[in-house]
């Protein structure tokens, strides 16, 4: 079971959702992780100037995903079984990056954790664990 | 500490979310619970035809905001800080149905239960728990 | 795929963990839902004398699996992936009751939501969620 | 808001749960983290001779405990409000050691990250975020 490089996953990635490229950047992928940068745009800001919470969970949700693209392949159809995130600073009004780390890729699901900062800034605006469906085993 | 009423609420979401109502439809609203509505749209639809994650998480997010507003009135600026989702069913593409149920609304916190159907389709297609900080003390 | 009847399970869950039915008893089981009580003693108490929160986790893992047993059967090995709970309110110095309610018994995992009261109080003291492996698929 | 030593937390936790020490251990405190062990026992066994998912829980929930004791005191009264678990690989049955790294304490609530593994094994057997209240704000 190959994993794939950064430019398959964007490509895969525009596929999926036309678009996505103007506000999610895939800076790093491989070895288990990814870090991926949600763009700064005013679409993305709740009342009081902070990026919303819903920006911030599509943003765990598809660096989540990329992290296991880079790990099982584009061939897959996987999906999110599970997201818990905790919110723990209010998000500047600019770029947020998301540090993903893979803990698990098993015969049924995959889980990882997701760290989310403002760019720039080394305190973490939230943290999350996101797990997918593996659909075929590793080996089989 | 007074709750508002369904029409405040709304009036209240569209001028923090210009454009909101033309897909999330508050159907009902008091004792402590909400029904809400996210119309269909195809920018909805993840590949394979069904709706996506960060759909439902927005929902979920929004749903519960709608219930405790209803409790505490929409003078208060509450965010989220914690919201955990299990994504049972893959939900088909038509509106999804969201009811939540407050469990506690205190001091500090409100943590509420947020049960997601595709309309029409009594098996649920997620459910999420989604904690708000409760910025002023009731009675205080 | 056969569920098992109460007296099953009780059985079961005695040889799995003796002496447990000192301090856990299956009230109600089947419909895809359960009601497990757990028993008051001392040991459960934290600082404060309030029940401590690893009892309530231990109650919403086991009411969780007593609820899955009861669909599936006591053949199988199930494990959980994931639990993530609520503290609601400080609970009593008495019985803790947890009502169970699977929201999807799939082909990989189960899902169920598990809300927990304090004897003879009808405000939750806590609300989980908790998954669970499903070793075999049904029908397969 | 001054933190405590290692001594202290540890005569803290003996007292408010006499015989913990006989299973825990306080390895490192400090700089928002701790290490804490959670010593073999065969009654922390499941069926199948893995370490349970209550052992778990309960670490996780102490080690965040004692990570934020650092930060706050032993002087206040903190409770759990969340808590989720992802239960990564099962636990060979020998000692558990949970790193927790705090990554928020803030005017209400505490928020951390704790990585449960099997003595000796580097890849993780569990994952939990953690969140406490924080009865008095920092500088108040």
């Amino acid at each position: 079971m190959p994993g794939v490089s950064k430019e398959e996953v964007i490509a895969f990635l525009a596929r999926a959702f036309p678009g996505v490229e103007e506000y999610l950047v895939i800076e790093e992928m491989g070895d288990r992780s990814s870090r991926v940068r949600s763009k700064f745009t005013k679409r993305n800001l709740r009342p009081g100037g902070t990026i919303s919470g819903p920006t911030l969970m599509t943003l765990a949700d598809t660096a989540m995903w990329v992290a296991l693209l880079g790990e099982i392949g584009t061939n897959e159809v996987t999906v999110t079984t599970h997201l818990s995130i905790d919110f723990l600073r209010r998000p500047a009004p600019c770029d947020v990056i998301a540090e993903t780390k893979l803990l698990k890729v098993g015969r049924r699901l995959a889980t990882g954790v997701v760290t989310m900062y403002s760019d720039g800034d080394p305190e973490p605006v939230a943290t999350a664990t996101v797990s997918y469906t593996v659909p075929h085993p590793p080996g089989s």
